[in-house]
């Protein structure tokens, strides 16, 4: 088992530093073209895709919207986005891949005139472990949390709070119907991500939507301020 | 891209291989002692633990439970599965991997007497993808979602519908809520999975637990009746 688990770890070394410098080349593509990237990361069902459908309707007619839209399988995403106002979207179907790399992304972005957005979406398979680990290129590392899953996450799966740049706890309409405590919560994140501002939204009642989009307006304006030189780690 | 892609596939081949055979011997340990394993998956938050908690009242005086923990980190699943009447628990940490292989049940069963035993709940690491590749040695397979996750989750996570022998529906209280669609979730999984019967259950009401935990004690008594001899597949 330990000589296995040595032989897994480097292969795993290797090819993630194979994508580190692909996610390098993604976000100096991103930078050079202006596109503040940002890469939602969540569970099954937590709410990336109701999340960005809100984010549209509330940034209309002051930013332009790309979405790249990561699956298993399917496509039903990508045709929603569209029909909400996105600028464009891609589909990636990743096969049995648990996670998008940054060569998928690359790829959705030959597909694509990057001068057309101010902002790149990259909604991740969801998966709360695996995509943690992959790069693709982006300022930002946005994690949806909905109250349904429940106010352990944090414990249980740490890495997702610790690289996360952003948090937002989504299905607060439902917070007293899940038993959601968010004295249990709040201090578990911040054990792990002191700075990383959580937004609290109901993308079903829109609760929280303009902070949230606020927000990422005052992002965008960051990409080409030097601030996001290409490569660098996506916290300034 | 294509030439990693298949050095990839070739070592996840291999690992899966050397998985299987592990597997194979658990489930002979399981079978040999009569005790009925189920491998329990779901994404984060979907309901696992409050399922066992649940089906642990639900047969205390009629079964003895096991429960095998399988988490990133943290123990707060084992300390309340113990103190809801398992027989035994063991905590799995499994670090950074996203799923449970099988070496790590063959660890854990190695501190356990099997003798004490009549069902075996293997709760996997919240993940919707990858446990799906790693056998552990289970009689069946148990797909846990909740109504909150979305009607859409077969559509985009299949091959979890496809391996599942049941399919729990959690949260089935929230079910208006939630906008979820019997209508389109059942000809997803049924196009996906003729046969694996679903339980509609709410876990924080009670409602459906019965049915489930009748189900589940039926299973029990096919063990050891040949019907699912060692290494054969989960569906005899």
């Amino acid at each position: 088992m330990s000589v296995q688990s040595v032989k897994i770890v480097n292969i795993l070394e290797g090819l993630l530093a194979g994508n580190d410098q692909a996610a390098a080349r993604n976000k100096e593509r991103f930078s050079d073209a202006g596109v503040l990237a940002v890469n939602i990361m969540s569970s099954p069902g937590a709410g990336k895709t109701s999340l960005i459908l809100r984010t549209l309707a509330a940034v209309q007619g002051t930013a332009r919207i790309g979405v790249i839209e990561g699956d298993i399988a399917g496509s039903i995403d990508t045709e929603r986005v569209i029909a909400a106002g996105a600028t464009d979207a891609v589909q990636i179907n990743t096969g049995g891949n648990c996670h998008l790399e940054a060569n998928m992304v690359d790829r959705a972005l030959d597909t694509m005139d990057l001068g057309l957005f101010d902002i790149m979406v990259v909604e991740n398979v969801g998966n709360l472990v695996c995509p943690t680990h992959w790069a693709l290129g982006e300022h930002l590392r946005l994690c949806v949390l909905s109250t349904a899953e429940g106010h352990d996450k944090p414990v249980k799966y740490p890495q997702m709070f610790v690289k996360s740049d952003a948090i937002v706890l989504n299905k607060i309409d439902l917070i007293a119907m899940v038993d959601f405590e968010r004295a249990f919560f709040y201090p578990s994140v911040r054990a792990l991500n002191p700075e990383a501002p959580i937004f609290e939204v109901s993308c079903r009642t829109g609760e929280g939507i303009a902070a949230w989009a606020d927000w990422l307006l005052a992002q965008r304006k960051r990409v080409g301020s030097g601030q996001w030189a290409a490569g660098s780690d996506s916290i300034p």
